[in-house]
């Protein structure tokens, strides 16, 4: 786990400003669940990868709990409990840490951020499409470049396999190893089952279809399924949903996979990963997932999320040299000349503060010299120095730090002229 | 633990917003530290009350870990160590969750919200004064009335204790009994000791040394102390901090009281706990601990700090019906008539979402009738219906939802005439 200093600090709340912001523009209302949630809640559907790497334990009142993993349990619960009499379609967003209990490497921590998205009670493919166009506003609005997507179907490979009759923990199994991209491990887990030679032939040629142009790699993915009618479906229902993020408007890169799969069991549809060339991780991932609600005793209720990684975007920033756009702002240190002018150096912090220019009075009983050495030094841009002589006229000096001019100012003229710059 | 929904989840963002730009405007710089920490850190310093309820556990790797139940032991072990030569003052800023398995009561949860200031590097009382000054520019800034700040010195009490040559461990105990006011079992424990008669007398009456006029009540207790050379200087050392603050036109309804005293037991200075009349709890709670961090093996460094309850904060407004100052913002739905205009619908909510005006899209596939009527529900403001007779002339309908009127306008038109409100 590890600490933020302020500098990143900044950018994890610029980041997660942004994607508060997208919330907004899309209608996703905020909602706070606990970092620490009943054991069997989240291990429920999670899949046995992350089930093995929760931080899980025995609370003082002998119930066993754990630290979140992800946020979709979460909120699949509130969903089916707290919500359930709520009208649809339910759009929410989350936001916080999560933890699991991998080797640390580059870029993935045992303590990470998300901003979570999730729209509940649609089955329609704009749905799919909404959640695949605020996740691009999102990259968009802080600034990313050449963002790729990576888009599959659940539906295909599932309904592969469904007809051959494997069963659902095999399946699971099966789309693991697909998810790790291994490819040969997932087709001799098949051969292991009864599925015919057929189905085996489908899915290797399956598991090569990607890239390329978007509509051609459909028109593969059709055909190899054919006579598959769930997994027909399934490649139509993918096809409709591109065809609307397209006919928005939106550009995005996109690269459909038949073969992409992910770690977690309950996706029953589109899945999705966002993809910047700087890092080998996915940034985001998400997709549909229609029969969670009811396994967590809601009603039957179809949906749609997805999980923003905040620090990820944050190092793909960093490597991208991505620039935070934000209000530039003057700082001012306010520096009393004697003991007994510490009063009065506090009032004019005060005057300072209530008209929003950020202030740092000096607290460590310097010397104007040395406490003008320290502003200096972290770059400060004005010090406002409060001395015997002035202060009988109602004024102060004030110093531009950075072209040491100075000059004595009105204590009632201090606001403007640090905001308008004008007399120095 | 509870869950936030969006009316709550919105305020709590808004408080936390409201106190990084405290931050902000007092040059303290936000950093983000684990949730997760090692026991040993969290359990040195904490006090045997917060110890006990502590959610503590080992992890997969079999370290001792817990839940921080406060924030300062993990600022503490950051500027003991990656900020060990950070040239001070620092002063910082954090935000977060935290955790005690207390049993749940009125204002009183096991995951918690605080945010924290610390103030690391100043003995000087006007490092304590801009502590008080700036928990009362947050309660100014959410817009809470009515708020008393309690003030205190633990130096007077131990000063006392001390002198008496009482073992530390005993004075935690007498201190933590002094915090919930059982001054009788305090002064019974006391009695316990080899403590003078002169002692207990003087005990007995200062804990009744309350309220009043601040310079009066400081004054009683100077008297008290008399004879007790730091009993009497951390009486002085408070003056001049109120004084400070007095000077600074900060207007702050102020009780102090001698007997006042903190759980944690750490603190070495200056206490504070700021109340409304509306929650018997407090809504905030810090002061000055000046060993703390060489205890976690760091240079001397003498530090001042308070944390605020997010949550409480907002139980507060709440009960005072305190109103959140947001800019009002139109929120439309957008409805596509028939299936094959859901692309466009989308396209057209772009272009809302880019001017910058909340946006919902139709994803059930209602008819329009029905849309209509949940947006209305919803207290949405517009609708924009998308038709095919009007797209054939690039024009939309837009309706305005409480008034009911409705008027045909071109897309190019959209944003001005939702954002203007000037052609329905």
């Amino acid at each position: 786990m590890r600490d933020f200093l302020p500098e990143e600090a900044q950018m994890m709340k610029y980041i997660e400003g942004k994607a508060r912001k997208i919330a907004r523009l899309y209608g996703y209302g905020e909602i706070i669940t606990p970092v620490l949630e009943s054991y069997e809640l989240l291990a429920a559907k999670a899949g046995e990868e992350i089930r093995s790497r929760m931080y899980a334990f025995e609370d003082l009142g002998g119930r066993k709990v754990a630290l979140r993993p992800e946020f979709t349990a979460s909120v699949a619960r509130l969903v089916a409990t707290t919500l359930r009499n709520e009208p649809k379609p339910l759009r929410m967003f989350s936001v916080g840490s999560l933890y699991r209990y991998d080797e640390p490497q580059q870029g993935r921590f045992r303590e990470f951020w998300q901003s979570n998205y999730e729209l509940m009670g649609s089955s329609k493919p704009e749905a799919d499409a909404e959640i695949i166009m605020l996740t691009n506003s999102l990259m968009k609005a802080v600034g990313l470049k050449n963002c790729v997507f990576k888009i599959g179907h659940v539906g295909v490979l599932r309904g592969i396999l469904s007809q051959e009759n494997i069963q659902d923990n095999v399946q699971n199994e099966i789309m693991q190893l697909m998810d790790k991209q291994r490819y040969d491990d997932a087709l001799g887990l098949v051969k292991e089952t009864e599925a015919s030679n057929k189905c085996l032939a489908i899915l290797q040629k399956l598991v090569k279809v990607k890239g390329g142009k978007v509509s051609e790699v459909l028109k593969r993915m059709e055909r190899q399924v054919r006579g598959c009618e769930s997994a027909v479906d399934a490649v139509r229902n993918l096809r409709k949903i591109l065809e609307l993020v397209s006919e928005s408007g939106e550009k995005i890169k996109m690269v459909v996979e038949a073969g992409f799969a992910r770690g977690l069991e309950y996706y029953t549809g589109m899945i999705l990963q966002v993809y910047v060339p700087e890092i080998d991780r996915e940034l985001s991932g998400g997709g549909r997932y229609d029969k969670l609600i009811e396994l967590f005793g809601g009603e039957p209720t179809p949906a749609v999320g997805i999980a923003h990684g905040i620090d990820r975007i944050m190092i793909a920033m960093q490597k991208q040299k991505t620039p935070l756009k934000m209000k530039e702002e003057k700082t001012v240190v306010v520096i009393p000349i004697k003991e007994n002018l510490k009063g009065e150096a506090l009032k004019i912090s005060r005057t300072l503060i209530g008209a929003g220019i950020p202030v740092e009075v000096e607290v460590m009983g310097r010397k104007v010299t040395k406490a003008l050495e320290d502003a200096d030094r972290r770059k400060m841009d004005y010090a406002v120095i409060v001395g015997e002589r002035e202060l009988k006229e109602g004024a102060v000096v004030i110093r531009k730090l950075e072209s040491r001019q100075q000059k004595t100012v009105k204590i009632v003229r201090i606001v403007e002229t640090i905001k308008g710059q004008s007399i120095i």
